[in-house]
């Protein structure tokens, strides 16, 4: 948070303000190449599972139902099409950055807006252990010695993420660009590479080949069910989509342009990845299963893991599990898998400070650079991630049925709204039909797929672990709306009022002596510096010879101010302090009675743990007593150097929402004590 | 936390301070027949583990090994007669319950007193895990449907422990006497049922009395070696009798006659259930192994839980497990254990207080009153608790190992500090060799035999898990030093010097005026009833239709104090608030600024996360400023109620410190906003 100008020098110009260099604020925004891996990880990652868990839930049927395949991955690259041609005319409409619950909110109420909310939050606990358990399993795959710590591992990598986000990383950094990157080309060479193995005739081989699974005789209902569950679980390849419509904001301008343009390469470069692997899979025979026991000539399949779809294509590829290229691949995806979880630690804040904006969340969520803030939800989305982990296991594919659900209920309401958005744009004679009927045709062949599709997956996940995520959301739902109503009680309760009538006289002032130390000198001399009606220091005696040597030194400080005594017979603080608050004003009549009270301000959280407990406990009684304010007079101590002298850590979620990451300049600030 | 006297009408009766009338504090401190049960829980509720442990061990080398068991309980109990006698002394030289600690830290130095700290610290979150393991154990004894769940009924128990003590819950109620005494009772009815059926010729026979384990050709070595195991865990009958020693200001007077007696009672009742117990498991023939299908007979040992020792026995003497004495020894069993549990749960936060008084631990442990503080203690201890649970499968045999280290550490050099005391009492001439040389006596022997013990325990058990106790005791330690010399350090820095000169001059003050609300006419309100030399109200704008209503507000509401309107380009409040106090010193040099900001009191912790955060912020960011002052003006919301009507609650180790619990009298609070 830049302190804009600490060298302004004429008071007039804070008053009116310094106006934005918007050429300036634009270059700290991200050029499309940084928002294209920003933004792509998490979408594109899901290619590194979706063709997997596509082919797994085939094979639960038989190897037959492989032929399958390529119409069901079909499906999939058809929906993705007309998701990203939604996301094209949402990002048009709503370029703000509130997404899918913007757009729901506005177009179709305030419960739509919820249940998206409620959706997204859900999803982005998902978008952690999924991506987290996916890179595990592809770095257990190139390390076959790391199965036995899977769960480990995945746990490691939250603590990780969540270490990260804490001490604050900027994702714009060159660094979070190279693994997307890396993985694209990789990913593609693989393709291509194993294309032309194909048209040469020499057939990449899948080391799980030669394995099959019990054929089974299934009813055609068991068999449309089934490819139903596989486009279900294929589906998982579009999650993430949806990230680009929360970050307009970050993007250079023509912002809508680029994010736009961004949006298209990503759908593009998504949709080559996913047929690629699923294709290559098929061609070189990869037979994967849920349970790896179940495939029928693999003797070691009790103790060995079973290697992702995306290592047995490497090694079928690029020639065995030792070349360079199969652990480039592993390394490229298990990278950008924890990049697309570090994502939802990004879109976590995003999505709390919208909700706060309009009065949903914790309003405290809203604004930029509290720290604390961030760090509870990171601290919140960690442990739940870690949770889930360890209760499933870090089983992937028990995971992923937790996950579509949430992406499929934010797509359909937010293109349901974005058809509300266009009838309203007509009816309210914004602009013809017949201008807005292209847009209106894909939101609403958006609307109606992604209604279908979530229909599907929940029909066919809930059953297998999605009943959890239906149980979830309405608790979520329930808190968001409890949290707006409890605002709109307090706001009413705030209101002025006629009868509420304000004029307090009389102006008495303590100063709260506890040792004769400089923090206590220097409280006394602002409450001097205030020139109070009267004033007294307080001290209260919980230790006789304490009391003495304070009452010592008072004297021969020779400090004009009285020091009234107190009794302490419990040994608090504060009951005798307000046992004198109360007999003066009884004496003097009813008056305003400031407490100035010395706070130590330290550089370092856990100093927090050893100060200002006592200060703290009495601030808080004495705030309820009546007629009293409490002054806090400020005690630097030699840490709080650190404070004054840091450079400003980013935070989560602040580079997609286009908010500019920069050190802050500030003077170095004069120690306390010294004299004015 | 009594706010004394809310009647007084004379401030000079404050000023003198109201004498603590000595007969009614003593009327809330613990009759005997309170403290025997609260304290002595936790050493008595050992005879449910202890026994069976040293029985175990045994087993270890074969059935024939048995027939050391009387004397290796023998050695126990003569221990327990040792530590008991040394403790009466101990309690007679330091009544202040500084126990043990003290006693090391007095006379041994500080390292000392930092060991037996630390110890004890390991030692609470030890008291808690064995302690719910083995009432969990009990448990599934008398209902094995629930072995499946052992884990999860731990951290249940736990987690049930941790809420009780967050919400308050008052030691000294004669609820928490009642299942020590009747475990007592059960036990010593058990005791001599089986002694009377002995005595008729009717043995009564366990349930694994047919059970044998594979006989072991022993070296003498090996034999001796074992003998000391079972002798070490035999010797976790010996937790908790330190208690006593930390609770003297529990008692009415005279205070160390009480302790002595209850000390000496509870070592007799010890003793006698311990001897009982085991006697009866020997003569009934219990046959206990660590692992249940080391025991050859056994067809159900993978699926059926192995029977407590207490359980067995119960079932053997009374004739089955289905009559009504088989399930109340159980419960009384498993409810003594509970108990004993939370004990740490009460002395943890006792023992953070002498330490913080000493300067070891965050001086906020000190003081009375502080429910938060208190609650972070009984959280960390829980989830300690909870972690060593899930890690060791609530396994009472590997929980034990990790036990009986500490309380030796502390036994031994408390019971050497005793010497050290004694020796001093003769040098310092206070007392003649004559009539200390009984004392120095007994407690030379307590340090000798507690010496020995703790070099046992270390041997037999360190391989077996009790490194890890020695791996974070020197943690603790370290810590704590730390501590210590943090606070030194900044003692020196507070400390009143002729170089730092305090004379500040000059009187501004701000009231930080975000919407026209009640609480925002409060703060100015009092502002004015200040008077400072010169006063403005500052708002910073981030949005102008905001800030256009509050200049119409303000007009309309006549107010005479101007209100500057400060641009926000950045929407931060703070940024601008501080370069306009800046520009404000620029111009009319140097002065103490005072900002009024209104706070607002809530009555639910949960409301706090909803409110204060911007102010909150704010109030840190302008502390850092020079020449400032933070004045908090109070509102308090109509749920802050619930605190000002709230009746005081217990806090954890209230009762063990002597402090009386008794419900605040408080006169009702006006809300704010009436007129003065």
């Amino acid at each position: 948070m830049p302190l804009v100008t600490t060298d302004a020098r004429s008071p007039k110009r804070w008053l009116i303000g310094e106006p934005l260099p918007t050429e300036k604020l634009d270059a700290q925004l991200l050029p499309k190449r940084l928002a294209l891996p920003i933004f792509a990880s998490d979408p594109l990652s899901s290619v590194a599972y979706a063709p997997q868990e596509l082919l797994l839930i085939l094979t639960l049927g038989g190897l037959t139902m492989l032929s399958f395949a390529p119409w069901v991955a079909a499906a999939v690259v058809l929906l993705l099409l007309v998701v990203v041609a939604s996301y094209r005319q949402l990002v048009k409409a709503y370029p703000s950055g509130g997404g899918d619950y913007e757009v729901a909110h506005r177009n179709l109420g305030e419960k739509a807006g919820l249940v998206v909310a409620s959706a997204l939050l859900v999803d982005y606990v998902m978008t952690v252990t999924v991506s987290v358990a996916s890179g595990v399993d592809n770095i257990i795959s190139a390390i076959p010695e790391l199965h036995s710590a899977r769960v480990e591992l995945a746990v490691v990598f939250v603590v990780l993420l969540v270490a990260v986000n804490l001490r604050g990383v900027a994702e714009s950094s060159k660094a979070f660009a190279l693994p997307t990157y890396l993985f694209i080309a990789s990913v593609l060479l693989m393709i291509v590479v194993g294309g032309i193995r194909v048209a040469l005739g020499d057939l990449p081989v899948a080391e799980s080949a030669a394995y099959t699974v019990e054929a089974k005789d299934l009813s055609q209902v068991a068999i449309v069910l089934l490819l139903l569950r596989a486009f279900a679980s294929g589906c998982s390849a579009l999650t993430g989509v949806e990230a680009i419509s929360n970050g307009v904001p970050a993007f250079r301008t023509p912002k809508i342009r680029n994010a736009q343009w961004t949006l298209v390469l990503m759908g593009g470069i998504a949709i080559v990845l996913f047929v690629g692997v699923t294709a290559l899979a098929l061609v070189s025979r990869v037979h994967y299963s849920e349970d790896p026991c179940a495939l029928i000539g693999w003797a070691d399949c009790a103790t060995e893991p079973q290697r992702s779809v995306m290592a047995q294509l490497a090694a079928a590829v690029f020639g065995g599990d030792a070349t360079i290229m199969f652990f480039v691949i592993q390394a490229a995806t298990a990278s950008v898998l924890l990049l697309a979880a570090n994502t939802a630690f990004n879109g976590f804040p995003l999505l709390g400070s919208v909700l706060a904006r309009d009065g949903y969340a914790p309003k405290g969520l809203q604004a930029r650079g509290d720290r604390l803030v961030f760090s509870n939800g990171v601290i919140a989305l960690g442990l739940l991630a870690i949770v889930l982990l360890v209760v499933y296991q870090a089983n992937l594919t028990q995971l992923i049925q937790l996950y579509i659900i949430g992406v499929f209920v934010s797509f359909t309401l937010g293109q349901a709204g974005m058809v509300k958005h266009w009838i309203g744009v007509v009816r309210s004679g914004e602009a013809s039909m017949r201008s807005v009927v292209w847009g209106l045709a894909i939101n609403a062949t958006g609307a109606v797929f992604t209604a279908t599709v979530l229909m599907i997956v929940t029909v066919t996940k809930f059953t297998h672990g999605a009943w959890l995520v239906f149980a979830i959301m309405p608790v979520l739902y329930l808190l968001m709306v409890r949290v707006n109503r409890y605002y709109a009680k307090i706001e009413r309760e705030l209101e002025v009022d006629p009868v509420t009538k304000f004029g307090s006289r009389g102006d008495h002032a303590i100063v709260l002596v506890g040792r004769m130390q400089k923090p206590t000198l220097k409280a006394l001399d602002y409450a001097i510096a205030a020139r109070h009606d009267s004033l007294d220091a307080v001290h209260c005696s919980v230790d006789d010879a304490a009391t003495d040597l304070l009452e010592k030194q008072w004297a021969e400080m020779n400090i004009r101010v009285p020091l009234r005594v107190v009794q302490s017979p419990y040994r608090g603080i504060s009951e005798p302090l307000i046992a004198y608050i109360r007999a003066h004003r009884e004496k003097y009549g009813p008056e305003v009675t400031t407490v100035y009270i010395p706070q130590y301000i330290v550089g370092h959280w856990w100093e927090r743990l050893l100060h200002n407990q006592k200060a703290r406990r009495i601030r808080h009684k004495l705030m309820l007593e009546h007629g009293v304010t409490v002054a806090l007079v400020p005690w630097l101590l030699g840490s709080s150097a650190v404070i004054t002298d840091r450079k400003a850590r980013p935070l989560p979620g602040q580079v997609r929402r286009g908010e500019p990451v920069k050190p802050v300049v500030r003077r170095p600030l004069p120690r306390s004590g010294h004299k004015n």
